[in-house]
């Protein structure tokens, strides 16, 4: 049985009509409808020669063993945000459906390495806001005494969510066991963005994700009567604020992959009869360099205290989030660049703005890379979230390509896979 | 018995004592603390020689009968905003009080012209977002249609809370025969902003109520995720909207007494992983000159249709309200300066941002005018606004002063009074 990429796609729409409404994907990890999903799932392994468990983080691992115990994994998510799209992770889960079908089919049930499938647990931490969290158990990279607590809007514990559904929090050390043997790892993913439509390419390299620094940035001024409050002498926050928010674009586009976003203002007392008091902007930057980061998280703080001195404000930051940047693994780039070119003609690298859990895996110190495949429009988390049948077909055969490749460089070429990231 | 102006500030923290609570001021109109206020009120009154009644919109009037039926009208109100100040209102309606004593005792209860003090119903509007309820009542022009199914936060109708209190607001118009002889009419209050302050002087005489325009401003871009988004194809509405922030000031600072205000801004979704794809900004826009702020209205238009190009958005307005400037009477303006000269050495003219009842009456064609006291600290609507104790004496002295000129002013030396302003 040689690989079948259309039969990914007849998939996806089938997961799609099991677990969708008319707002879209509604798998959210730790509901009754992603459950559903993973039994759905379940089943379709149930055909394959695989051994078929559940870690102690919640993730799914379909092993199909080989010749040799090192492993090459090719990971994804079946969970999506409420109302998303119905390709941003399962995609990934469904072709790797399919290569390890082919696997098994072409060497009779056992490969040359131990193929193994991944559905991570709660990539999107829509529930929780707490995203990778799977991932990050196997990586040793988990938070569990912050992430414990974390409650969703009608005050639901994660701790009880997951208890729900069979999974301890305080067990997720465990999960840490699944990377024995790991010397690779692959994933594919709907690019999420508008980059490779407008160069007019089905697929892409995905040389890294970048680092996020993530920061709340208070402006206080003086809340004053919009009627009698002179302009002079007005403390106006929100001009100090929409400053900030032109000169962040400024600060981006020195550096080509760079972006910088405030995607959430808040005005206080946010009436129309008073000058703002109180403005809280929420700031996300982005870039594959950590030196790039640091430089423009350090110019948006000396500019954010430039404009609070012009408009008599104060300013405070803090910090929500952040995280390092992740380069993929040399070796793993050049093979994926060699399955792109074959499939498609052409190969073009990019750095991956949004995280995945590829990013946690190559934390763990296992040679990782991802691969993009064509947003239409760029639109993801969205239930208009598409990508063209034909492109998702050469993303499948892609691929199985880079597996194959990647199979070969485990066996023969590699470096010393555990330090060679 | 003199005119005792301390009497005024003790009968002002009387007042404060019987109706506020440790956030402010609670006089909130239709309210119970509101209605206990009007008795606390209703009792000082009947130990003078006048007579009271509440008229079909709600407003409280007490006459002084006088020689002649032809009226001076003194006016405030007793309702405030939720934690408010102690003197925003209620300082005209106590000096006014004042000035009645001393008219009745001064003329053994006989002036030459006839003294009302009303106590106008629901100028703050606070409840139902509907101010200079009862002096539009008043004026004649009311909007019922339009009021009668406004809710407040609990969903209560406006028409069901003035029912509650005795007030039918389908007779509204009948509130219109107060206007019966009526022929100046005098308003004390604090400034509620800083000028005065700033200027070292303690009172001022206020030229008229600034026209305001009220609009809300919605740029559309595109959601996009901040990760995966260039920064050169975003459609980032916050961006048109920062730039409309700034631009606004520079739009008011072309004319001297010119405010333009962005007192909220919304962003849509409002997350910190998606480029803003909607964004709602609240403008206000206030000047004494109908033509400056017409001009000052198409300017920002013109900008916001400027920035929306640039940033490859779109943007509409939605007009929330609107109000004609208002010119007090040019006879009342120089009384006013003379009795606040005689009180205080020096007169200082100036226009009125926020809006007073006064301006209903004005629009009415009665000949109104304005004094104001100095706020400290520019504040008010606020359980910190405050007003120095010699200020407040010394506005009570001069709304006296001002009433005995305007008095000889509507006997003899005015014009016609009815189509004077």
């Amino acid at each position: 049985m040689s690989l079948n990429p259309k039969r990914t796609v007849t998939e996806l729409k089938e997961l799609r009509s099991l677990t969708s409404d008319e707002n879209g994907a509604q798998r959210v990890a730790w509901t009754d409808t992603w459950l559903g999903a993973r039994q759905w799932f379940a089943k379709k392994l149930a055909e394959l020669p695989v051994e078929h468990h559940y870690d102690a983080a919640g993730n799914s691992w379909a092993t199909l063993r080989g010749v040799s115990e090192k492993s090459l994994l090719i990971g994804g998510h079946l969970d999506s945000v409420p109302n998303g799209g119905w390709l941003d992770g399962s995609l990934n889960i469904l072709a790797a459906l399919e290569v390890l079908r082919r696997f098994a089919s072409e060497f009779n049930d056992r490969p040359p390495v131990t193929i193994r499938v991944v559905d991570w647990a709660d990539e999107e931490g829509a529930r929780f806001g707490r995203s990778l969290l799977g991932s990050s158990a196997f990586a040793g990279t988990h938070s569990i005494a912050a992430d414990r607590a974390r409650t969703d809007r009608d005050g639901t514990k994660l701790e009880e969510a997951l208890h729900r559904c069979g999974v301890e929090i305080d067990r997720f050390p465990e999960a840490e066991q699944e990377r024995r043997n790991a010397r690779a790892y692959l994933e594919l993913h709907i690019e999420q963005g508008p980059v490779l439509e407008q160069l007019g390419l089905p697929l892409g390299v995905v040389l890294g994700t970048k680092g996020v620094e993530r920061h709340v940035i208070t402006f206080h001024g003086q809340e004053a009567h919009s009627g009698s409050t002179p302009m002079n002498v007005r403390r106006d926050a929100l001009a100090a604020a929409a400053k900030l928010a032109l000169e962040i674009r400024n600060i981006a586009r020195k550096h080509p992959d760079a972006v910088c976003t405030m995607g959430s203002l808040k005005t206080f007392p946010g009436i129309v009869t008073a000058v703002v008091g109180r403005c809280e902007a929420a700031l996300d930057q982005r870039d594959l360099s950590p030196r790039i980061l640091a430089e423009m998280c350090r110019e948006a703080k000396e500019a954010s205290h430039r404009f609070a001195e012009e408009e008599k404000c104060t300013v405070e930051w803090s910090r929500l989030w952040n995280i390092e940047p992740v380069t993929f693994h040399a070796d793993l780039l050049e093979l994926c660049d060699q399955a792109v070119c074959e499939v498609s003609g052409t190969s073009y690298r990019m750095p991956s703005g949004p995280l995945h859990d590829a990013a946690e895996v190559s934390r763990a110190g296992i040679p990782a890379v991802m691969m993009f495949v064509q947003s239409l429009g760029g639109i993801s988390h969205n239930k208009v979230e598409d990508t063209r049948e034909d492109h998702l077909e050469l993303s499948v055969a892609a691929l199985d390509r880079l597996a194959s490749k990647t199979v070969d460089w485990v066996l023969g070429g590699q470096h010393n896979a555990l330090s060679g990231n």
